[in-house]
């Protein structure tokens, strides 16, 4: 089993509303010293290995459902799990 | 100028259905081989250094409003970043 690691940010230009409002809660809660919050996802996704070989997979995966890379960026990285 | 990055996960023994129905649509679009899907978050924060310690300033706010650790898990990274 293969445990791939997936991070789906937004890209630099696009604006983060949801970012922008978890800095105004903090700083309602006194933590002044917050300066900037962007918020992505975060996926663990979990798979068999194939014939194929994995990085094309996770690519694919990504860029057909994962991430909308019209305005967001992706990383990963492959973990072999222990098999079970 | 300090970037700390938080990963937020729900606990292992909590039903996390937004990453059983990414499941499902990566089954829907072939990829038969994925075995499990789990959702987080994922916060990049700035922050200015202040006198309190940077670990007690993320735990907290972690603890007080990025994180409900009722049903979430949290873990951070802490990462200098360059002075601008």
């Amino acid at each position: 089993m293969i445990k791939v690691k997936i991070h789906v940010t937004l890209r630099e230009s696009v604006l983060d509303p949801q970012g922008t409002a978890v800095k105004s809660s903090l700083h309602a809660l006194n933590y002044h010293e917050v300066q900037d919050v962007r918020i992505g996802k975060y996926l663990e996704v979990t798979l068999e290995p194939t014939d194929r070989p994995i990085d094309e997979v996770v690519k694919e995966m990504c860029e057909r459902l994962l991430a909308n890379t019209v305005i967001e960026n992706y990383e990963y990285e492959v973990e072999e799990a222990v098999t079970k």
